[in-house]
């Protein structure tokens, strides 16, 4: 029998079809070519991208030049623009705004290497840490109202041709939909429990286990309830907390990262996928009233889609999700690799 | 300098990322072969298919064989069943239900092609014809809330391989999320204007023809304001209604939809589509009041999204699309295709 699961924050219903149930090898995607070692990312190509905004470099070495470790540079092809005014105004009965904020490539080493997986710990570490300084950049621009952080690996997740592993910063003066729509959930949630529904969701989690797959140095990843996707993880901090730039125990988030893109990239072949910082936006109103110190409006957390199903019309239309692989098949899977390897 | 333009009905916002500024023949998309002919949607093939639901037959013809205009069977693969008991229940801090509903096949020629722009008007008039019959056969079970139709078009918009024209139908016991933030969104504008949202769209893009595509037999077919994908287009007719089940005039929709069609299909290559009936929900408490023959908690419509272009961990993660080519230069571009053929 096919189940409908909800999705207990933004109230979206899933399909887990198990009569299309789908283990983890009859997923075929295509394998990507390495590409070219014309890549416009590497050390000594520093000429080929925007001069950098902001580079973790070894002494003595100047500003776009070799010797650098990891690099933020404009995104050569802009979506955002952080020059001008927003000029929010209509447009007959419609509204439009200038598009002002910023989009930044963090290019997060300087070896031609395409995935995390292929990063040590610290390098990882590096990574987050840039994700944390960007983010707090950003906040201080009191024209941006969020901040979007994410990966594209594999041309299947939009990723371009170019295996060089990096990530991407768009910042917006406006907050996007399916935050606004998570921070709604989670207010519902707040006023009805006077609790944080990520953090009972994670007490429910570590409960039943039957989800988790990883769990150190004070985060847990687990395969969410309502997954949309076959194999989707979500990774979240296990100490209640809004904003992903207050983040200070960035290592222990690269340890469980780390942990996790290998599990994934073990099991499913080295699949695409995408993941995204969900964070509170910059500047809110708390539902958490006389608690000044913990708001309960938020809890940032990472969220991994393997990209290894189409998504159809049915999904783009109706924001109804069909995963043909349940969680908990999921987490079994990504559990048992870790077993076997041991 | 790219914009930002935010959808009036659920508020989502869409980068009109200008300086990446597509032009048509910018979209590479594989094209596809034409599959074997080994196809089980084929005439005469009828016993590869469950038992038709529902055909339209020529005379002293028997159910499930030759001699069919259209046939209606049960999905092979179906994603929801039929009977059972519907079973909500709560399952830790989370919300199961069983998958009760239906999901219907419905072949829409008895001839291997695959596309609508392959069928005759009278053809494509017996496609919505079985829609509306379908949608109202559903609409009797109490315990369906929703039927979504839909068509995907090419393996890139989530199609099997097999190239034989088809749509289906889900039915559903819960409300689709897309389905419930549009009522949500019409319901605000009507507390606001007294005013159904899209009459009011409607009314703007006729005037303003910057967006229109075609204007026949009391539908308008635009490429609406702030789009998400390139060269998505909206077909709605004129006359208020909240249901596509109520609909008489399906030829009227057979012949704009087919204008739509070809157009889409000449000027882009025939590229990999999908389009979506939007319809009210079947039970709902409406929010005109005391206009108990017009309620203006919906209007129904039809979106058809080409797929050209790969959708990224961006716009699945923040529900924050970014389209490369503005609305207003797609329609000019079809536009501009109907004059040349004139």
């Amino acid at each position: 029998m096919p189940q409908l699961r909800k999705d207990p924050i933004i109230g979206r219903w899933v399909i887990i079809s198990t009569e299309r149930g789908k283990r983890p090898r009859d997923f075929v995607v295509a394998k990507e070519e390495p590409s070219d070692i014309d890549c416009p990312f590497c050390e000594g190509r520093e000429n080929e991208t925007p001069p950098e905004i902001y580079a973790v470099r070894r002494q003595n070495t100047s500003p776009n030049t070799p010797g650098w470790d990891l690099r933020v540079v404009p995104n050569m092809r802009p979506l955002m623009q952080i020059d001008g005014y927003m000029g929010r105004r209509p447009q007959g009965m419609f509204d439009l705004m200038n598009g002002i904020g910023a989009h930044e490539l963090i290019i997060e080493t300087s070896r031609h290497v395409a995935n995390i997986t292929e990063l040590d710990i610290e390098q990882v570490t590096c990574v987050f840490d840039t994700y944390v300084k960007r983010m707090k950049a950003m906040e201080k621009d009191v024209r941006i109202k969020y901040a979007l952080i994410f990966k594209n690996y594999g041309v299947a997740a939009g990723a371009s041709p170019i295996r060089h592993s990096r990530s991407q910063l768009i910042a917006l003066p406006v907050n996007p939909k399916r935050v606004k729509e998570e921070l709604a959930g989670c207010k519902r949630y707040y006023e009805y429990k006077e609790r944080c529904i990520f953090c009972d969701m994670l007490r429910h989690e570590i409960g039943a286990q039957a989800r988790v797959i990883a769990h150190s140095d004070g985060f847990v990843a687990f395969t969410p309830y309502a997954s949309r996707f076959p194999f989707e993880v979500w990774v979240l901090p296990e100490e209640h907390s809004c904003d992903f730039y207050t983040l200070k125990n960035t290592k222990g988030l690269a340890i469980i990262m780390k942990a996790v893109m290998d599990k994934l990239s073990a099991g499913l072949d080295d699949p695409p996928y995408n993941y995204i910082i969900h964070t509170a936006p910059f500047r809110r109103m708390t539902s958490a009233g006389y608690w000044k110190t913990i708001d309960y409006d938020y809890h940032w957390h990472i969220e991994i889609t393997p990209r290894l199903t189409k998504i159809a019309g049915f999904e783009l239309g109706s924001g109804f999700y069909i995963n043909p692989t349940p969680p908990e098949e999921a987490a079994k899977f990504l559990n048992g690799l870790n077993k076997e390897r041991k």
